[in-house]
């Protein structure tokens, strides 16, 4: 490919709502352009990029017999409403009136698509399993669309979904899924890590999210370098403390702590750390009779460490608080006699349900809301001060140092994006949709699924994200627009340069590399920026002065100096550095 | 690829809102899935056809230069009110509100983003020409959706736009794009013509459409078999008669014709042949003040041979007449003081303007009506009875046997499916958006367009068509789903027949070759059905009596019976059955 026969645009500036480094890259590379809020065109140089993921995607799907289909953009609303997530997805579902004013969506995911396929094609236990996928556009209308196309609203995905006859072929079908996902993400060339994800309301552990590690990832990332343990935030377990809880040591003081609304200001206030004292946080469930309406309303009081963040998902798990609620400033002073800012489990007006941290749990001699403005307690001890709680859980985000679950160490955290998911489903979809096929014996049993996604166009952020410098991108070789850029100079004035760049050109494309001459005559300097920006792993610079000395300048994108190799070896050599 | 690992379904019956053949043969054979009216899913077997065609296109279109891009689904409704469109084109654009309340439109085709992005991008002459292009899911919200891919809401689409410094430029370009469309249908196999189609208010020659020839096609295609001339019906010119008018021969004389009000009934009741007989058309053209109110209305009578048919684009072309409607009951009972069906150019009650085709020109002693219930005239002449027309125009619809307007011959009509289009645009766009390069000095100018479509999905549908018979389809090697189709008679039983069928199987894999193992264990019949149906163009049938003769069964689709071909040469001898 010569470069006056592609399109090559770069900016200098980057445009003024990008807020993050790809957006800012891809954009000044000219990879895409934005249309509308979270709406991009993906422009030649980007399209290379997001083909060559399509392809690696495609190749290690089929190897796993997958097997593709394209389903539509444009969904009737019937099956939506069929599954409830018609109603249940709210405004990031887009919605649509056709002329006839029946109602459309466009797809955000297609889990009902495909079940409706199911039922209809695999109707016996003979045609299980079966992994149907697409590689297609879809739109979610994000509240608040950013960040290039790390959060855009329409995108490409890669969808899978798996069909099998009970849970042990699903997860069967899972692993070699996630065996292809490892293979996919090898590929790619990109650091990442497979980490366990919570599976929400389907229970069980087949669920993995593939990050790109990034520092600038909104996720974070939980693993222990001593061993394969990794799991994302919501799902990383915190150990109850080793050890028993020591006797009380301290008195119960109440403490006058004026405009110390915080376990931080408390902690600095009384001069102790901050790991002494316990927040308390006030959630509410409510119970609903058979017209919907509130019959009754349990207020909870969880307790957790200073230091320690509340995990919401883990805390949705707490029996009794599955669909819970932050409670109300009325009913927090109903139950407390007390504003927010100084509440505790002691002195309470009315009775509430107190769930302790595995940690807050083993605690002696702690510090707390006296429920009363201005005053904190100090000396509290389980038993003594306040009745052991009602419940012990895990409540908290683990934090570096702790230890990991799986008993091999310590935990650490780090930042990732995420790029892929995947997911066992088990009979939410073929039960909703009433998806069975006949057994053995001719009895209908419902198909066991598994969903396994990967964000095509996200992909391509994630990796720069990961990897660039104040230069520009810099891609791994399998994703990169281009593996070799060669850069002749004085093209127009030297025929010899011209015949040594063509002569390497035409060598290494019949090789099958992925090579564009830069014939655009432009000045080495701006040359150089351009191919820097957009992040092409290998270049060859060929000048008059180069091919008089009988060298040619190679340089990947992450050397700090050129290497000089002779000019009868250059294509070897460009070979020869190459990740196959 | 084995059957066992893909995904094969075919159906025994058809569905019943099929209504042509491609639409029932892809369904059954599992190619399609209906989701919605005009919405299908692209099933595996459908969807490796459609990959098919998508890469004859995207290599030619790459071949001839083009840079392939993608432009959003879901576009702002910005651009298209800026080019007028959004409120031109109807219901046929699928509109859409997003969350905050903001129109956006479904793309059915994407003049507008494209367009945006070469104001943008392409600011000097030195960056022309260029052509864009993009394979892409198109939406078109149609009134009566039907045929299958034929005539989808949902469908992908080729479109290519090109820029160029002047209008030089682009008809280079056009001639471009015009040679690789003939390089694409060339691959596809398909026979098929180019046709002159009309360029609507651009003017100018460049605009020709691709059909695919079939019986079934909705478009007549008009050409020369003796010349190369070939233009759609649309275009089609009728030269007039050659010699001159006759004189007159016959007196006119007022002739009862009751109840008869066509031209083929009064040519019927009188017992002369319908081309003496002229029929009158009464279409009116308003005037608008600027309030956009009717101020005047012109109310003209057209005239046409009593075998003829109306040409509505060429009536459009004829001066005074553009934009015009066809005149209601009351303006027709106005000025000819007679309903419609005894209409005619004598005794009139207001003056009204007279055109007659080419034909009625030249015609003496003609039939008409006589403006009197009930009531034709015979003996009808120009100058005589009746003043020479206002206008003489080629108002008509060509039929065979009219004189190639080449000089060249007669013309023959074919009928054919529109399956790609190539078109100069001019300035429209890039007037309407303020599409401006720089020159060589520095003076900005309008950009120079062209746009060039395919229908990627709707080729398969038009190659079924062509090419089928009553056991199913028969695709030509290109766009086959699998090239070759291997079917083995008791793999389960024939440790020999296994061994056979995937020697085989993995010799022409190795070579290349798409090929297909049907190791599904169905029976001959069935699996022989199956891919009759199916339209695999090669197969080989692989059973235990042949290979203890030493002889295999080859037959092509096409083939009445199959060929014996010894067991040792049966992999080159298919392969020398390729179309390469």
């Amino acid at each position: 490919m010569k470069a006056s026969q592609f399109f090559i645009s770069t900016l200098k500036e980057a445009p003024a709502d990008a807020e993050v480094v790809s957006h800012k890259l891809m954009t000044r590379a000219g990879m895409i352009k934005k249309l509308g809020a979270g709406i991009y065109s993906y422009m030649p140089m980007g399209l290379r990029v997001i083909r060559k993921v399509e392809a690696i995607v495609r190749e290690e799907m089929n190897r796993a017999g997958a097997v593709e289909c394209t389903m539509p953009v444009i969904q009737p609303a019937e099956l939506w409403q069929e599954t409830g997530r018609f109603d249940k997805m709210g405004p990031e579902l887009l919605r649509i009136k056709d002329r006839h004013e029946r109602s459309f969506i466009v797809q955000p995911t297609s889990e009902e698509v495909v079940t409706d396929i199911a039922r209809q094609e695999l109707r016996s236990y003979k045609q299980l399993p079966k992994n149907l996928y697409q590689i297609q556009t879809k739109f979610r209308d994000e509240r608040r669309p950013r960040f290039g196309l790390m959060r855009g609203r329409e995108f490409i995905m890669k969808d899978a979904y798996s069909f099998d006859r009970d849970m042990a072929g699903a997860k069967a079908s899972y692993q070699v899924m996630a065996a292809a996902y490892r293979r996919i993400f090898d590929r790619f060339g990109l650091s990442y890590r497979a980490v366990a994800a919570d599976s929400g309301a389907i229970g069980g552990d087949l669920s993995e999210e593939f990050q790109v590690i990034a520092a600038t990832g909104e996720d974070a990332i939980v693993y222990c370098p001593s061993s394969s343990y990794a799991a994302n935030m919501e799902k990383a377990e915190a150990l109850a403390p080793a050890g028993p809880r020591p006797a009380p040591g301290q008195a119960l003081v109440k403490t006058p702590t004026p405009g110390k609304s915080t376990c931080a200001d408390v902690a600095e206030l009384l001069g102790l750390p901050l790991q002494r004292t316990v927040k308390s946080l006030v959630l509410a469930t409510d119970t609903l009779n058979e017209a919907g309406e509130v019959a009754r309303t349990q207020v909870w009081l969880l307790l957790l460490r200073g230091d320690h963040d509340m995990n919401e998902v883990k805390v949705g798990k707490v029996p009794g608080l599955e669909g819970f609620r932050f409670a109300t400033v009325a009913e927090i002073e109903s139950h407390f006699g007390c504003k927010p800012g100084y509440l505790g489990p002691i002195g309470l007006k009315q009775p509430v349900k107190i769930v302790a941290d595995r940690d807050v749990a083993v605690m002696a001699d702690w510090i707390c809301g006296a429920n009363e403005i201005d005053f904190h307690l100090t000396g509290v001890n389980w038993g003594r001060d306040v009745a052991e709680p009602d419940l012990v859980a895990d409540l908290r985000n683990v934090v570096a140092g702790d230890a990991s679950p799986d008993g091999q160490g310590v935990l650490a955290i780090e930042r990732g994006i995420e790029v892929g998911h995947v997911f066992y489903l088990g009979t939410k979809y073929s039960q909703a949709m009433n998806a069975t096929f006949l057994d053995e014996n001719g009895k209908p049993q419902f198909m066991e699924m598994g969903c396994y996604g990967i964000g095509i166009t996200r992909l391509p952020a994630a990796a720069i994200e990961q990897s660039h410098d104040e230069r520009g991108i810099v891609w791994p070789d399998a994703i990169a627009p281009f593996t070799v850029v060669i850069c002749p100079i004085g093209m127009d004035r030297s025929a010899e340069v011209k015949a040594a760049a063509e002569a390497l050109h035409d060598d290494l494309a019949a090789a099958g590399v992925d090579v564009l001459l830069d014939d655009r005559g432009e000045r080495p300097g701006a040359m150089f920026a351009d191919w820097e920006l957009i992040g092409v792993p290998h270049r060859v610079v060929i000048s008059d002065r180069g091919l008089k000395e009988g060298q040619l300048e190679y340089q990947h994108r992450r050397d700090t100096a050129a290497t000089k190799v002779p000019a009868s070896e250059v294509s070897g050599f460009v070979k020869s550095r190459l990740q196959v």
